[in-house]
């Protein structure tokens, strides 16, 4: 198992303690061939532990069955979709995310490293995920949240009974300071582009890639890019290993109000530069200004020859509506921009109608937002006469 | 396939357009014998389609895959159960919750009978469960909810987009009303205790005996009796096919502030009756006061050897906490009855120690209540010292 970590930018390498290349770029695990798909249904189900040849943990550290995600075809949304469109819904893992697959690999990791506390710096879906996961096999976790976080998301966080801090000043840099302070007092933070995390959540490629071997293209929400960087590092170790000629396109999807690594592509600029003009978006949860692996995800775009997308919340919620009228899944808005963004793509004739393409439904969020629709009421004897006219 | 119902209680048959008895009990399939595991992972996976040979559809109409509960042992609860439990997370679903299974099955069923408008009464799980599934398969769907139903669950429905119908009057009667309507005009509603709905739930027990044979007992909780009903025909239907020796006990779990059935249990009558006293529970989602499969459900109960219990709404939040902060497993309140049920059952040593058990967590729930918890506040410049003292 390697214990280095590597820039997949200048191929420089370094000790496992480093978070970052001297070029400035996150590090992640050298690639590691996948060379075999897992034979038959094992013990470990379709859960990411199929893959363990491959994972950094040798086995599971608690209960929770991450990863076999549902993966299906939906011939209701072909129309809409403008070519063939298959739905990995994350939504179902433990706690309701692809988040899940990275936090425990990360926690089974850490506790093989004989570490007993984790930590991460979130206060939507990677909070509960990592709480969740760090409950199920009783060790120590801190979750960093802003100071103002809302009421709710406090209580979903603090269900799983993790030690909530509150930090006042600047979130984003909280993000490094956490890593930082977690190495001097033995804390291993599982942010988002964090190896051990970016090592589970490449398994989302591996599913995707061993139900649907003609796969074309994935449609993939991007925040802190730390996801698209582990489908991207899942597809290289996939082609490393033979089980994969070439790589399906990447095509990432933000929130228009809050666009910066489509800003950098559709400017062909190298790097990500912070969003210095925020607005408010209904996929609040992918709204990321400065994102830790913006610069990585946008090499993994160019690497497969995909694009980043921008929509807007008019496209994200038109299609969030569509996955709940024609498809039956319900998402999140930050879920729904896959199927925004594929719809952008076919209309440009980017995609071509003949084409394999899946979208990750990356989370279902929680409650909802918006008006309550009208609904008739009647009297139960009057009931007949609604139904006949219905 | 059979196309006549039976009557558990009497054996009396009927057609299929009958819903009760002559004795007044609800009908279902007669019983259909599996008489072999699945093989292998065929194309339908884990969901409930592998058990079509027992199923009234022949295959799924739409692309939602439900079933294949994620079903593990639960070390951690171990303790505060007091015995081996597993946990059968029935919110992985494509909902979130057991509906799903009979929804699959009703929609398909009622897709292959060339019927295009299904129904439900129901303002909760069944509510979403049916009107994704219709989605999904582009067919009409009608939701009668009361009048005074809250605003956010008309929004959690209406994403599915079903006719919603806001109905004045007695609840309680509206099931047996809409079971007539729908037959009169062409409707097939999805009601609780419909065989079609029962036949697509039996497929728990499945799930759950053929991931762990030697199941001693089994805790779910109970509201109409539907379920209940449908996990006893499942095991009644693998011990006719030869799967099942003897049948593991049906411990039902009730809300004390509403718990018809359990009264009913505890006074060794026959028949449920109407609970007259029914007060607010954390667990309004299994609050039935008048269960239209009680007494069949008491029937599963002392034909398998188990108990119904009543738990009180401090053992309720308790088990839902134990359930995240112990095994990292996030479920609303009623599902959370079931190890607090296990936890009396093995405290008044009712269950062994050594006795292996499956809590079926029923569905996850939306939003929470209850305080927020307190977090301290920091400055980012002061985060050291609190993760040092942590
Ligand atoms: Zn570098
Ligand atoms: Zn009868």
């Amino acid at each position: 198992m390697p214990t280095i970590r590597a820039c997949y930018a200048c191929e420089r390498t370094f000790e496992p303690s480093r978070a970052r290349c001297d070029c400035g770029e996150p590090l992640w695990r050298p690639i590691e061939p996948l060379d075999r798909w897992p034979s038959g249904a094992g013990s470990s189900g379709r859960s990411i532990w199929r893959y363990d040849a491959v994972l950094p943990a040798s086995q599971p550290a608690g209960d929770l069955e991450a990863g076999g995600a549902a993966v299906w075809r939906s011939h209701s949304l072909e129309g809409y979709a403008g070519t063939h469109v298959w739905l990995a819904d994350e939504g179902r893992n433990p706690t309701g995310s692809f988040k899940d697959r990275g936090s425990a690999v990360g926690v089974a990791a850490t506790l093989e490293a004989e570490i007993d506390r984790v930590g991460t710096v979130s206060h939507g879906n990677m909070a509960r995920s990592v709480a969740a996961h760090a409950a199920a096999v009783g060790i120590d976790c801190t979750v960093l949240v802003p100071a103002d976080i809302a009421e709710e998301r406090v209580r979903a966080i603090a269900r799983f009974d993790p030690k909530i801090v509150r930090v006042r000043g600047d979130y984003g840099r909280l993000y490094y300071d956490a890593l930082e302070l977690g190495r001097r007092h033995g804390i291993q933070f599982l942010n988002s582009d964090v190896p051990l995390r970016v090592a589970g959540q490449k398994t989302l490629a591996f599913d995707l890639l061993e139900r649907i071997p003609d796969l074309d293209a994935i449609v993939l929400p991007v925040s802190s890019g730390g996801n698209a960087s582990a489908v991207w590092k899942g597809l290289l170790e996939l082609r490393a290993g033979g089980l994969l000629e070439s790589l399906p396109r990447l095509y990432l999807t933000q929130a228009a109000a809050c666009d910066p690594i489509a800003a950098a592509f559709q400017s062909s600029r190298e790097r990500v530069d912070p969003d210095a003009d925020v607005r408010e978006t209904v996929a609040y949860s992918i709204a990321n200004a400065d994102p830790p692996s913006g610069t990585r995800a946008l090499a993994a775009v160019r690497d497969t020859g995909g694009a980043v997308l921008s929509v807007d919340d008019d496209a994200i919620l038109e299609a969030q509506d569509r996955l709940a009228r024609d498809a039956g899944v319900r998402v999140e808005p930050a879920s729904a921009t896959t199927l925004a963004g594929l719809r952008q793509l076919t209309e440009r004739e980017e995609i071509d109608a003949d084409e394999t393409v899946a979208c990750v439904l990356t989370g279902r969020g929680y409650g909802g937002r918006g008006d309550v629709p009208s609904a008739p009421v009647v009297d139960r004897e009057d009931l007949e006469s609604t139904l006949e006219s219905a």
